[in-house]
């Protein structure tokens, strides 16, 4: 069932002293966290108060919230996987933190003169960003791979990332703050793409345990809740300081809070007698997240927003009622991040390239729209309309790089070495984790009522026996 | 059991294409979060730090938690009510803040001359107030109600407490930060008369349904805990800048300790075997958080703040040991919101009446006596005893629109369309959501061993049969 | 089992009066919370930004959350004893800040013109710190002793903490902004001597209770979560404003990571079958943040960030792996406080020396190394290999004030008034709590299905013995 038990520990081993060789060569504190600061606030004219640790540390706290507890705890909802589900979260995501501070440090921080990246609290968050994006990964792969597969799709994952944010962000000089397209159009695809080349025909021998029960329910909704109150943070986490981080989280609680009245709406809808499934509860009530990622610093208005939200909750819910990727194209889809995150993410970069080509100067004011779309030197003559095309573009190289990526990745990890569980052994700490006995206390006035009567029937039956035997003499 | 299965998805489609429409029509950035931001900086030569933005954002992403996680979770205590519990809640929370937006944005931010409700975090932080008041109403008739009738049940109570807000802190000039009277009083009070009209007299039909099991206690002090951390944002979100929300916060998280701490006493006091009930420690210690609502941003001193919070333990507490209500009024108030909120927040009404009437130039110095309570224009000239009365009088309108206001709407509520649970049917989730089937894991060992039993018993049986027939021949 | 009911009581009620009393004598707002400070700010030309409210609050809600659902989460994770885990932690905390605000204001904010103790939100901070070191020493204890026992040790454990800490940062001058040494190291050695003191050798009577359950392993998860998450906030919410919290923040951040990573491959790697134990998960993982609370506003640079969490994360597991102190030593310590709290905070200590011996104007800058270490007035001369030496004399003061006072308190919880719980009901919640009935919906039907069988297999007894009967005759 495992592989070989050392190759968890060689590779936590391996790559986590690489990555303290690697913060030794690169990693130093920029100008705002290096105890020079009090040289540079003086020769620059700041006060404390103006170090960007103030701006974004409450948002970068909830952020961080979002990563451990909103999509560990998404993930505790299969009957006998909780452990894993947030456990191996909570494993890659530290793992993944530290190698997308490099990676994102290579192409976003470093500094060409002394060859340091130089990192702040912004590159904190960013690297929260990078790891959200392989979680929404093993979202597809829930309870289907080893932790040690999850490494490796962590590991490429990070550096797909950041190359495709690169591109995104730099060369098409695309906005995306709260990441629809680098992070949940990207990370969703990524995911879908392994999920696809790891498909497993006989995964129906673990279907007693591809479920829920009533209290890991409950247990996930700790995940969707954090998820969803923390998300105008996610959306305004590294937005422009003022209005920008004001805006962005208008329009995220806006669309969120029209997404669980539509996704309530659907889900009755779809049910014979009017119930509702908490699976789309816990999920697509968050579609609008998603999709406000990168129009949410826009102006796209408040009823902008809520029509986004609208439409997210009803298409995301639609994507749980109706099961197209598993049947048609097998696709195994653990927790449905095709309808939480590529599809709302994909929507979300192309509503933001309708909304950016539409941007004007009466909207935002002159100096506005420059600073909202960053449009200064090489990029002070773009028109909007260009603006929108590269948006929409931005969109397709995520995907592209989703797609590609995952499908790559996914043939590595179909190489027999790291330990995945059998078909019949899916969605099960069992394999992975020194579980618990079973819940005793429940069981055990059960089991003794049970011997009591065992041993009644055999009395009665030595009584039955000696009386048969006495009329019989 | 349930009513046409269209109704709960015609109201939520209906009711929030109706929110698209309004916002459309009304709602609008303010300038903090308008891209103009930029412009309007220079012209007021601010800084981004300025930006009111930066003063409310972490205590409204705490309040935020409140109302999702801490009172969604506080109400997954029924066993067999989880779901409900925390689903209905996120549901009307959603809802209710979008109408919120737009009854409070009518009442404080409509610019009279563009006829457009402007609004920024001080909106969303009200919205989440108001939602709040619908919520504690909702902890009345846990269980009893459909998710239709907590859609009604928050329609009617947003427009409600945007009126008799706008009466309370408009009209009379009153302060009420945290909201002891427009939330706790209000809300608890909207909520009890909601239930006194919907009595039910054969509710003994789902006794076995009406009580907790030990991890549905776990999960309720997840609610418990985030309220109890949290209500220092809470009671500060709004107060003003600087020492207003200073204080608040000291004078919140001090009275909060204490009741702690006497609802802890008085729990063991009542028990024959000195033993602490979950119900008192879930809720109770919260009370002083509750009745520091309206005086937390007034110079009530630290020890005052220690007794507010001391006698609201015990009362509160109390209130739980003895069912007054259940008992001499037939009224059923699942969540025991009569001990936890309109009580304790009726009193901190009358306690900040008496704490505002004795404030004075030489406590608060002369200008922030002013700033404290806002006497400025036409209550430039209101003395601090004057105030005191139309706190006090604020606080009778608070529970005269609860009451009033819940009479009524339980009366609508009566009406056979709604589809509410049958007496035998309350508090369980099975009457709205698809549930997971039981936990098979847990009782499979038994049922098999049940199973190995019977066959056991049986062969023994023909074995004996065989027997008796040997012997006979 | 339990002594008299009535103890709990009234420990709670006097001791809360006393509190009461105290701060009405002592406990006034500082001038930042105070209604001046409209005038004081008017005075020293100050605008609302500057209150360090502005600075200190977003940190100072993570460490609430920490205290109060970090610490009560983790020690929910016995089968029995969650509500004494999460119930008791919120009972002792709840008191011990008021103590603390008390203790710590005599000897660190008491004005000595006026006689009063002037709070603001460092204060409540410096509390909220102060209660997590009676917390980890309840860690040690959980279980084994009453509520009434944990008033007593918090009473204690508060007093000595304030004198410590008085010792350390005040007579010694040394830093110690997250507390590995005042915090964890006292703390942990403290509940290790109660503990040991309080040996029971019959504790194997209430072995069935002590252990988990799949469900309260997941419980417990929020904890060490929400602990994890939090951390930066912790070890950076009372360090210098600018760098020092941006720099502490980043140091904790990267340590903790590294911790989750080395954690799980010793943990995988003493697994027969390479399999991950979810003490070491919910523990050991976070050893990195309580070894770098002292030198976390150090330069101790980010890869010497990682490489503390590198080693912590090993060094934790490790104990956790070998159980040495059980066995040699005859200490019982539950949550395994040695592991995570006690050496991990003494090393962190001794770290700290290290880094401040070889702390340098290069690398500071001279203006920041003044600021870092605070060397001005008597202090200016010190040098940085002498501010080592201190640390390290620093981290011997608080092992040794957890050992001795831990030793005393514990000599003093054994007089027979406490009503502790007896060997055979430790870990239960049965002695101190109203539980509530087991979880019948899941037993019921299989009793159901017992009854039934029951029922027919008298039928078939009595089928039989007639059948008996007719052949006879």
């Amino acid at each position: 069932m495992l592989t070989d038990s050392w190759i968890l520990p060689a590779v936590c081993f391996v790559w986590q002293i690489a990555m303290v060789l690697l913060f030794g060569i690169f990693i130093r504190y920029n100008e705002e966290a290096d105890a020079h600061w009090v040289e540079h606030k003086q020769q620059h004219n700041l006060t404390d108060i103006d170090n960007d640790f103030y701006f974004r540390y409450p948002s970068f706290q909830d952020v961080h919230v979002m990563i451990f507890v909103g999509f560990g705890f998404l993930m505790t909802f299969l009957k006998r996987y909780s452990f894993g589900g947030v456990g191996f979260n909570f494993l890659i995501a530290a793992f993944g933190l530290q190698w997308a501070l490099l990676m994102q440090g290579w192409f976003h921080s470093l500094d060409q003169d002394t060859g340091k990246i130089y990192i702040g609290i912004e590159n904190l968050i960013n690297a929260d960003f990078c790891v959200a994006g392989c979680l929404i990964a093993y979202g597809a792969l829930l309870g289907k791979v080893s932790p040690v597969q999850l490494m490796v799709v962590t590991l490429f994952g990070i550096t797909l990332y950041a190359v495709e944010e690169y591109i995104i962000l730099n060369l098409l000089h695309c906005r995306d703050a709260g990441g629809s397209m680098v992070i949940h159009c990207f990370g969703g695809y990524y995911g879908l793409a392994i999920s696809w080349v790891l498909y497993r025909p006989n995964l129906h021998q673990s279907k007693h345990n591809e479920g829920s029960v009533y209290h890991s329910d409950v247990f996930a909704m700790i995940g969707t809740l954090f998820l969803w109150m923390f998300w105008p943070s996610f959306n305004s986490a590294i937005t422009n300081h003022g209005d920008g981080q004001h805006r962005a989280v208008i329009n995220t609680y806006i669309a969120l809070a029209a997404s669980v009245v539509t996704a309530v709406a659907i889900s009755s809808m779809f049910h014979s007698k009017g119930k509702l499934d908490m699976v789309h509860i816990q999920n697509a009530t968050l579609a609008g997240g998603v999709a406000m990622g990168t129009s949410a610093e826009f102006m796209i208005s408040p009823y902008g927003a809520l029509i986004v939200g609208f439409f997210m909750g009803i298409i995301s819910t639609f994507g749980y009622v109706i099961p197209f990727l598993a049947k048609s194209l097998k696709l195994q889809d653990t927790c449905g991040v095709h309808n939480l995150h590529a599809v709302p993410g994909m929507l979300g970069g192309f509503i933001a390239a309708i909304v950016a080509a539409f941007a004007s100067d009466s909207v935002y004011s002159h100096q506005g729209l420059i600073n909202t779309f960053d449009l200064t030197g090489e990029y002070a003559s773009r028109t909007m309309s260009t603006q929108g095309g590269y948006q929409a573009a931005g969109t397709c190289v995520a995907m592209a790089f989703g797609l590609i990526g995952g499908a790559i990745v996914g043939l590595i990890l179909k190489l027999p070495i790291w330990g995945d569980p059998a078909d019949d052994n899916c969605f099960d700490d069992e394999a992975y984790w020194e579980l618990p006995e079973e819940e005793e206390e429940t069981i055990a006035p059960v089991l003794e009522y049970n011997n009591h009567m065992i041993q009644k029937h055999q009395d009665m039956y030595a009584h039955l026996g000696w009386n048969i035997s006495f009329i019989l003499l």
